[in-house]
């Protein structure tokens, strides 16, 4: 294990990192614009600029980095990441050997995943050996931790806790399937549930007004404080979102019975207006006995549990 | 790893069991009444005289075992086996040690998790490394193989594939849930969806004569022939598996990217009457890269998969 290695976010607006410590120790941290919008060799460029700065005057070989889209880790490629790169089989590995010489060591995972796995090694979930973190954001995220390693499945897809099926003939979902829970308990999904509710004219609620013009990723802030100040409609696309976490988690404890589920994410930020539904929800349908063993816990890293992830990885350098 | 281990599968009606050499090679093979329903004791008996009986003239000292339950495999403890030995918390292993002397290492593994680890060694499965059994028959049982490893969960209760949620408002399954899996593809399914087809007096089909006064497990091979013959209602009895069955596999593959499902237990032996709207509802469902990597197909081993899992494990000689 090298003493010191960098951790990295690559986000659709920001590229965020760190140098992190084998203890998980965060020694210094910057942020930059990622500027994935003006295509992979502008962000390309920034991104090697940005471990060169904060690598400055310090021995580092080991880089990892967290990636939201399929990502093939063993190969180092970048398989899709249609939100943020619009790639596809992407070498990202060879192409930051090129440029940053190849006696650094590059390790690329699936940005849910390194989440998990920071929440694991440093944060909610670190007394446990297996856990699944979900990460309620725009869409829903997920990464499996079992018996202390990421489970990614056979192709580095496993992982998809948005896209198992909640309402087999519910809301059709951005992947094409109907029901997914990310089209029940996302900011996408409570944006679609306002959209719905707002046909109905005769329907008092403040949200009318407040969701006018507003990005998606603000949606579910303003049904928050819509639903904190006792807007009824508000409050009831909480209960839904409650109501399906509760269904998903469910099943996710009685298939894997796994020690805890850490759940993060913006749309995570209501958490007092839908765990209490979701967990009585989950318990009803559960065995008792896994359902007792599971706990289930907000992400307590914020932005930082995909850095520490990505570190942890490097520290282990699996390629 | 032992020469030749026994693996034994205890059912409600039989003990089965067999002398396997380390390349899985069945030497001999057993099978005696359980008499499971005569209690604890009496069951106790008849297995220490059978491997007795199946270890005569042979150096044997490694046993596993599979049993229908919730199964504390670290401790050798019967957690919880309501359909069969209505015990709880019985120590298994410490009486059999008893029994039989402490020189022989007892292994005991739910039956399900032993068939899929059977498949997995000597089966449909030998050639993956990650999978996941599905059990169809009274009820639906699993077993999940990843990275050539048993996941058995945090407290041995991991694998239970019937009891993940396909319709939440659903028929009510005998675990308390709504809408499991196995209330749509287990034979108890089959049965509650002929009573509820035959409330409807006008409906024509064979069923209505053929399925009086039969036990539960002959059901789903009357249902079976009568589709087979062209019986309308139950071909709709068989589409309505396959579909829940592939939305079950959808959510298993997008969640777990396993490269095979393998598919068991009586009631898939009506397998060409519900496999293709299983594999076609699944496919619709999925994300298509995990979904390809993924391979269905029936399990190849029967009644063998149990005693070989459980053979397996004795040569793991793991506790």
């Amino acid at each position: 294990m090298a003493d010191k290695v960098i951790g990295i976010d690559i986000g659709g607006t920001n590229l965020r990192g760190a140098l992190v410590d084998r203890e998980g120790n965060i020694l210094k941290r910057m942020k930059i614009l990622s500027e994935a919008d003006q295509g992979i060799n502008k962000l390309i460029d920034n991104l090697a600029g940005f471990i060169k700065d904060i690598s400055e005057g310090e021995s580092v070989y080991d880089i990892g980095i967290g990636i939201p889209g399929i990502i093939d880790s063993k190969e180092g490629i970048i398989t899709e990441a249609p939100n943020i790169l619009n790639v596809s089989d992407y070498p990202l590995r060879s192409v930051l050997d090129k440029k940053l010489g190849s006696d650094i060591n590059i390790v690329i995972e699936n940005d849910a995943n390194s989440a998990a796995l920071g929440e694991w090694w440093m944060g909610a979930a670190k007394e446990v050996n297996s856990m699944i973190m979900i990460t309620m954001g725009t869409g829903i995220g997920g990464g499996i931790i079992l018996d202390d390693k990421l489970w990614t499945g056979a192709s580095g897809m496993a992982g998809e806790i948005g896209h198992i099926t909640i309402y087999p003939d519910g809301a059709k979902c951005n992947c094409g399937n109907y029901g997914c829970l990310e089209s029940y308990a996302s900011a996408t999904a409570i944006r679609r549930m306002v959209h719905e509710g707002l046909e109905d004219e005769s329907l008092s609620t403040s949200l009318r007004e407040s969701t006018k013009n507003v990005e998606i990723e603000d949606i579910p802030l303003i049904v928050m404080e819509a639903a904190s100040s006792g807007d009824e409609f508000s409050l009831s696309i909480w209960h839904q979102v409650g109501v399906a976490m509760g269904i998903g988690i469910a099943s996710l404890v009685n298939l894997l019975n796994i020690e805890m589920i850490v759940i993060g994410g913006g749309v995570s930020n209501a958490w007092d207006l839908f765990i209490d539904r979701a967990y009585s929800e989950a318990r009803k349908r559960a065995f008792r006995a896994p359902m007792e063993r599971a706990s289930i816990g907000r992400g307590s890293l914020k932005d930082d549990a995909g850095i520490l992830g990505a570190a942890y990885l490097a520290h282990q350098g699996c390629k």
